[in-house]
């Protein structure tokens, strides 16, 4: 391979000829060979993109960037979201804590590519941008990467997390609609208890994403302000007056996303609470999309020995050794994201609480957990969506069959003959094999009319809405 | 010990003949020894009593309950209210998972002692209040137990966490404007940086207080909502009419809290993501706490081999062998009770996602968690305040000490001569042990009378506010 | 209240008159008001006294305690070990992380129990004993509390986990037996699958306890390293020549356990990785116990809406309203148990990772959640073995019926026919609701007399050991 | 791009033509576009390579496949450990619980690819090897899946985690004995206390790291424990005897690594504590890593505000903006891969709960989670150890300094003057700002000579070995 040499402020350093990075990307390329390369997220960088070309503009309009250098910075920036330099960031996570070297390699692939647009070349002759005093102007990794990872984490719940989960609560809402009428056993404690409809029993489970959709929407506040401005420790030196607002109002504008400058910079750099607030939301989601497919698992589990009161899609063959096996494959993927998204929950929490004085130094650890819970999320639940959830259909005959048998329809004759009696109808003709109006009427407690009058199945369920 | 034979729907069942608990209690307590006795959170049994007369009001204004019956319970859950039966609730967390048998802890507990109260004795006569058809009247364990659970929650997060974290922030608060000019060296990465004064290092804590008491509150009204009505598995069979919203009134009155109906029963008996959210909200404090207090311990490290830029009130001796020593203790509490609403969160989201059908049978474990952690936080904090916040001060002579010698006042000169030279300075100084501006002067960078303009720590710190 | 004056190096203190303790231990309720009361675990008091009364016994054979201190010392650790001064250890969990307050609490309380003992007045004449000279004798809290948590965590993994573990591995070691030939459908997915019997799918679990168990046994050596002998920051500074061997000594004769001194005291007061060990492995359990309580309670579900395979004990009412409802309730008890260890995990992890330099200062937290995870699984399984697994039975009419009408059988064709033409019976009999026997021959593939002497469950459940 | 028609059981899917993977794969690739494609770990992909040779081997010997279906099959395998066929698995994490389609993906590019080696085309003329019926031989996902994640897991700890371990702890333990001698302050509660030497404090970090690795070694037997033979749901379908024991045997043979056949099959399927125990000691040695990492940050924190007893290299630029500042960017790194660490082991802790059955169905989600921690583990030490561990110098200045000047010296006069005397001196010397030979001499407790006869740093460290 060919190299050039790079130079930093602890000396040269020889880099691929064919790559834009500079001297300190290189350093940590080197010095941090710790799990797969490359792996800091891709959504950082573009995040690092939309900041550094706001910097550029605010910097510009503020009298401390020249046009020149404005609009050099912001056509690399635009390559880079244009997906045009993927292979020019090869770092990390598990780099420096700030993920300052992430930022430099930024500042020096927009200042060398620049360089080539310009018609020079790498190293030679005077610089179109210089990496930390024009790229990096009015700025410091400390307040850039949170910002970068504010865009990353805000864009990524709103593009893909909310609208995944929304798609598949809207199919739950209509699905629920149309089951409405269809009379159930209900279980308790995975036990026969008395009845609902199947539209009640998928209701419940629209009213957990609604929650928690709520829920990420009461964060987003939050994950809206950004740092960038309080440069270094917060303060904001070398940047100039107003600065802070004008950059957030230019990220506003090229993401297409409310940001605000963040109201407290040190709070900003020191802390990533709101990072672990929208998580913890991430995390509810999970706990209820957890529990939304593990019951329709078991709601669908059979075809013969298992409960099989709903049918789901048969996507694809489901054992390489027992044919015609099916399974319910997308409800196990979507709860391998749960737990995912459980355990990230537990590793943001970690880096959240670290800390030290001016800086949270566990940013890319927390950044990468959390865009991959919402990138899972929102593909789960689409997953989830298209391949299960709209292809839910009762079993209607498996459903009447447990319904007419069940022993907690006794319920129902609680409020006519006491709680004790009912209990003893019940218990006899669980002993005994025999249906309830066997019992009732053997015992004498209750004619076979007022049987029938009494236990109906459908007017057990409550109001239907 | 002396005996009475109780009864329920299995049979009879000898009880201590000075407790009010019947058979079903009874039985849990002979079938569920584990862990510490008692250890169902009083806060749930307190719970219980006003929902119990809650219940009875609304069943007795909707006609299905005698005013004299509806007094009877709401005299006994006044007495439980007022601490007077604290013994009479023997049971453990760790039974079944609905909390079935705490629920008829109370029911027996009111119709036994509502019995003696009218001059009765237990199990003889006609019994004032039947357990099952009275005290439980239009209720079930499955929506009664979330009910409680949430009445508990919400009084201790409103009453108990918030004063608690709201005082301690007053006085960060307070503390933050009070040593806003006192100017002193940064830190990032532990390392020395660019100066900020003690107040903006404290306003950053203030502002994660902020934060995170306005995640909690965003929290309440999903919290807010009880589940009584949806009886059994939701469907609220065995109510009458308008109970749900009737009962939900009685409870806010009785309570002082703004408690509404859960507007999906379905979901607030199968899952308790209120729970969940709520107690996120309570980690993500947990979070900002750990950090705040590990950076005043570090803070005030020394006496003479640390930090010791800040001074905390020194409240016992802090060594059985070494002698003088006072130590952070109250920030050790502090982080001790992060680190377990850490992991509470994390038993919190295991019994979230574990609800099956129409019932989670995790409600007493995330319970008994979320109290635990809300006491904690609230108690901490206060004491936290009281013996620690409100007496740190300023160590002005070593923060000036720190501040004038400090290498990265170098930063200054970046808008002057450029980061390269600039770095240049600051390695030449930290390697020949000298001053920035001896090195700065030295390499012909800047003159003496430059240097002592530019470089000035007070105006390194921004705007102070 | 009466009152009397204590001191110590910092002044006066007021302290309850009919307490034993002293000026730290008043200071440290004073200081510490969070959660209970009391809840410094009892256990850990108790290895407070084994290991005092063992450093007394180590300081007088090596020539620097007298023996009627020596003995004065041992008669009140003898005391706490009977339980007679339960009432003099009032410090919560949440005080200094070194646990130092506790220590002094203990050393309080023997020096002004000796005192009285001897016929004194506490506070009166020449004390007998002197609480940090000569009951905490070449002692620091630093050395003490590891080494009192370290006595309470082994004794309770080996008193109460591990046999609470043996004995429900026992019960199901017996059932898988009993049961060895009872040929049951298997499920995997949820889904129906191939046969086996229901002793193998028992002894399934017991591999998993033994696992368990061996896991738990790999960390005992560790656990029962001690530290004392370590004093302040590991050095073992003021403490005679050959003491932490001695005294390691008397408290494995003491308590009846193998302990011996840390080879490493450094590590031994500044990480716990021990308890986290430990605990790691208690984890494991929790995990595997969750498995098996989760399936015995899916197994047993119905009574007519359910799998229904298999029959556990009824214990209680399960049910405020639904009459005659049997939950299983036992299942529910130790899921939310093995949810509790779960949390506990992390927070003990956390609190491990949290040491500082020369000491980890989240010992009363790692040394409450152990204690309360080692009880809690061993009372757990005890009442799970009573209550429910004793009394596990087959439903052979249920599994005979579930078995006979699989599709899976199909299964021992695929060597016969081949994957393909096996899948073809399968879908097509599920289609038509049919016989495999019947789709087999209609499409030509196997005659019936082949078919009935290849696809035999008893034959596809391999050996039976 | 050109597609050709591949079959399963379900119909017809049109595959990419220029790929070996068949008709399950592409279903598997267009039902789950969850997170980045590709995303199953090759390490799983290699472990399938492995187990399919040994299978094809083991059912050679058995006479149940041919010797050239055997070459072939193995022909292949060897191709894909030889990293040849890397572009053939594209499918993720987020599939079926069983990893069923990542079997089938195998087996299908095995069968497609021995095709083409053998002159011939996919799809046409008579099939060389069939994906089910040969490749998968005696076989079924649910064994080979699991034991494909033993294989990968047991390489992964054995040939990365515990070398990488080892290094660091090789050169802590070097470390430790060069400084063994230099005498610094120690630090509990982070203030100072009595001294130490360097090497006491570094010998904590290699107990550490020692105990970590005997932990995970502890857990490796379980672990060689491979599934393979217990098909379908564990009982050996379809498989010839003997051929568990001998398949693994192929399996220890190719990959040099002492597999054994598991000795309870069913619990291979249904639960994975093995993986759940291995990483619990990873996590363990997380713990142990993050407690090394975080002290040596703070004992290089400065260069002139922190504690900066110890030098650490001094890497790559640490600041955008700060000129030359430095930072502890590998204990950053390591610090973060910890805290991954833990996250990932509640993930896995969940998956492991969740078996139901017969089968585990968080497989992918476990195997992910595990190889990650267990590269991330070891690179990071690798890392560690080669850019800071072996660099770390001691700043004998600044050592010297700090103890000199310490007043928790003062520990040494206990047993000379008493402990409440020598906290006086202690207070008095902290209060004026003195020495503590001063205010001993002043306050006439100690004579001059005495004091340098008993207050000697270097005698107060114990034993140095």
């Amino acid at each position: 391979m060919e190299y050039r040499i790079e130079k930093d402020t602890m000396g040269e350093v020889k880099v691929p000829a064919d790559k834009y990075w500079g001297a300190q990307t290189e350093r940590s390329r080197n010095n941090f060979k710790i799990g797969t390369p490359g792996s800091m997220p891709k959504e950082i960088v573009e995040g690092f993109a939309y900041l550094k070309k706001a910097a550029a503009y605010a910097n510009h309009d503020l009298g401390v960037l020249s046009v020149e250098k404005r609009d050099a910075i912001a056509q690399v920036c635009d390559e880079i979201l244009a997906g045009k330099l993927d292979d020019q960031f090869p770092l990390v996570i598990w780099q420096t804590g700030s993920g300052t070297q992430s930022n430099m390699n930024v500042n020096e692939v927009v200042a060398n590519r620049a360089q080539v647009l310009a018609g020079g070349k790498i190293g030679e002759g005077e610089p179109v941008l210089k990496a930390n005093d024009d790229v990096n102007k009015s700025q410091s990794s400390n307040d850039t990467y949170p910002t970068g990872m504010h865009i990353a984490a805000y864009k990524a719940v709103v593009e893909v997390t909310i609208p995944g989960v929304e798609k598949l609560r809207d199919t739950l809402q209509k699905k629920s609609q149309e089951f409405m009428n269809v009379v159930k056993i209900g279980r308790t404690h995975l036990m026969d208890a008395t009845p609902l409809t199947l539209g009640q029993e998928l209701s419940g489970y629209v009213a957990q994403l609604n929650y928690g959709l709520k829920a990420v929407k009461n964060t987003l506040a939050h994950l809206s302000e950004v740092a960038l401005g309080g440069t270094a420790v917060g303060t904001g030196l070398n940047t100039p007056e107003g600065y802070d607002v004008k950059v957030a109002e230019y990220i506003a504008k090229f993401t297409g996303h409310p940001f605000v400058t963040a109201e407290n910079k040190f709070e900003a750099l020191a802390a990533h609470d709101a990072i672990v607030e929208t998580h913890g939301a991430l995390k509810q989601l999970a706990v209820s999309l957890n529990k939304i497919a593990n019951d329709i698992r078991m709601l669908a589990s059979g075809p013969r020995s298992g409960i099989g009161e709903i049918l789901i899609p048969e996507n694809e063959p489901g054992s390489s050794i027992m044919p015609g096996k099916v399974n319910p494959t997308q409800c196990e993927a979507l709860t391998m994201v749960c737990a995912q998204v459980m355990g990230n929950d537990v590793a943001i929490t970690i880096g959240g609480t670290q800390g030290h004085y001016e800086l949270n130094v566990f940013k890319p650890l927390m950044a990468a957990n959390f865009l991959q819970s919402a990138r899972l999320i929102g593909d789960a639940c689409v997953s989830f969506d298209e391949h299960c959830a709209q292809g839910i259909e009762p079993n209607h005959k498996r459903i009447k069959e447990l319904v007419d048998n069940s022993l907690m329809l006794v319920t129902a004759l609680n409020t006519k003959i006491g709680y004790y009696k009912a209990a003893e109808i019940a218990q006899t003709a669980h002993k005994n094999g025999t249906t309830l109006k066997e019992e009732a009427v053997r015992l004498g407690y209750v004619s076979p009319e007022d049987f029938d009058a009494w236990v109906k199945p459908e007017d057990m369920v409550g109001s239907l809405k």
